[in-house]
């Protein structure tokens, strides 16, 4: 990590800022170990072009930013203080009169940006989001090591929602057997709320599971994601219990050549935009190109989410070592709802598939 | 809920303000009944002071928008699209020239305020926050029905950790074990991760549950809520595993005695910094005044954590149908950590205590 933090230092001295005042809780995480969701109280980690960094953290976190392996100081303050006050303070200590200080733009509020800039008269303001994003973009040996890990997870997950399908078992039960399984083995947090989605309700891109009831001729969708070690997976799989019509066939069959057409264009070099345009021109050649209603992928890492959507318009080049989803689908009310999605490491002469759930589809008797 | 728009329309005409773009979920669920957790993407409810509202959602979710109950206009943006050209757009086909825009200064970015505010060269942008935050203060009879049920699952989730307590047991395994009856009893989601903690872990107040193992003589927190109909509770219990110390009984005592004579200072008018002060006083005479680091309580409702915050600066007169929580807690290192936290609602004359499960120390054999 200390690395990375490097990494910020060397770019605000080309910036000619100063300071940084990180906010985001998962680039904190990144670039100093340190996992907290402050809710709605400040958790900021400033970096400083030419001082040491320091945390900043409501006050009953500090006792716990100080066990947990972050090495520089940590500042806290009580629910009755002004965190900007103390954070003014302590950045004017090491830096009477700051010219720029860089901010994520993409996460600060607007009322706290005000009270920051407020305390700062004549300095400015920079973005450092898309630095970041491009630190984060390409990862490390031991960051794809646990992505691989976390895929994983996420493949045995699917396998316990397939394995729990029968009929009139809710879509809730089975998240709720899926997440139970995940917590004995050690998941602490799914990367976001688990989906299983049956029948017409497959057809919401994003559906909430609730009571409807598993029946034959279903297709079910399952779509969840495990932490590990502070890594995400995202993993789609849409799976038939009984016999399907051949719409339905069709759709998925679609799907699938889609998802395997986009992996194949998976290159470092390649524009981004050529994954989702040749995933798009399948759907569309089938007759579906009304129905798949969203980006082809997006950017995994510290964050579930993250930089660069993979869009049909996104010229940037992929490079090796970062990782994103696949994931087109197709959803048509009323007849049928499948997507397919796997985790993707760019290589240097192609790609590596992290999550290895199969996609033949499978048919459940 | 259309009760509820009108408030702020009405709102809107004092301020002289044409259009209000709310953008919190949370605010949004509120207001138009359609939950929804955009992630990366712009969700947004634009409320206007002479014109009906509409709801702005990413592509792939306008036809679960529509079909959500809302009865007004919804438009989406797909991902290749800019949000904001469409956003103005659409208020500027209701609004030509706005000379206010209120935006929810708490929750817009810093950059999609610049996106949106560089779209409206001279209109000027006020804080709708505060008044959202006074609608949601209140609760109504409904609201009160749903947050009280939200309360008795959450003494349940209580009761399960408890039957789980054993020599050898992690704290991540009871965890699961509550998080998974919880949705076997319906509940889809916890209003925030499930926290057990035991032994020296009960002492950080924001600990991370994990591998530990619960042995004798340990105190065991659980600080955890549901999010039923949503609404949250909020609820955490300290008990004994087999005997504790005097000094670990003492602490026990002391946040018990802290906490019921703060809920006993519950009534319409008195100041809310009243309770903080009464429950700090306590814990201070015991001499444990440096180990009570945090607030006493914080505003619950739609948000687990909502305004208001209950401090020892808030002179905010409590009011009726108001909720909120009263959980003081001491947190020595190596010795114990205690909190007790109820979900409390202001009557005309005094209190009602939503959750129930006992406060006398449990002690597990």
């Amino acid at each position: 990590m200390e690395k990375n933090i490097d990494v910020l230092e060397s770019w605000l001295k080309e910036q000619h800022s100063e300071v940084a005042f990180i906010t985001e809780p998962e680039n904190i995480a990144y670039f100093t170990g340190y996992h907290s969701d402050p809710h709605e109280r400040v958790l900021g980690l400033l970096v400083f072009s030419d001082h040491p960094p320091f945390l900043f953290t409501p006050g009953l976190e500090v006792e716990d930013a100080k066990t947990s392996g972050w090495k520089h100081d940590v500042y806290g303050y009580s629910d009755t203080e002004d965190p900007f006050q103390i954070i003014a303070r302590e950045i004017q200590a090491r830096v009477q009169k700051p010219t720029k200080i860089a901010v994520e733009k993409n996460h600060i509020t607007l009322d706290r940006f005000e009270q920051l800039s407020g305390k700062f008269a004549g300095t400015s303001f920079i973005p450092i989001e898309h630095k970041i994003q491009m630190i984060r973009l390409v990862k490390t040996e031991d960051e794809l090591k646990i992505l691989k890990e976390a895929a994983l997870l996420a493949d045995y997950a699917v396998q316990v929602g397939v394995d729990e399908i029968a009929e009139g078992k809710t879509e809730a039960e089975i998240v709720a057997k899926i997440e139970f399984e995940m917590k004995k083995k050690g998941v602490s947090k799914m990367s976001f709320d688990t989906m299983v989605l049956t029948g017409k309700n497959g057809a919401l891109p994003h559906g909430t599971p609730g009571d409807t009831k598993i029946k034959k001729g279903d297709l079910v969708l399952f779509d969840l994601g495990v932490v590990h070690k502070g890594y995400c997976s995202d993993i789609t799989r849409t799976v038939a219990f009984g016999e399907i019509t051949d719409e339905q066939k069709k759709i998925y069959d679609t799907v699938l050549d889609a998802q395997q057409k986009a992996i194949a264009k998976v290159r470092a070099g390649a524009p981004a935009k050529e994954l989702d345009i040749t995933a798009r021109d399948t759907i569309r050649a089938a007759g579906y190109g009304d129905f798949f209603p969203h980006r082809l992928g997006h950017g995994l890492g510290a964050s579930v989410h993250e930089f660069p959507s993979i869009t049909e318009t996104n010229e940037m080049p992929l490079s090796e070592n970062m990782v994103f989803t696949i994931e087109p689908g197709i959803y048509v009310p009323g007849v049928a709802g499948v997507r397919i999605e796997d985790d993707i490491v760019v290589t240097k002469d192609g790609y590596e598939i992290l999550t290895e759930f199969p996609k033949e589809l499978l048919v459940i008797k």
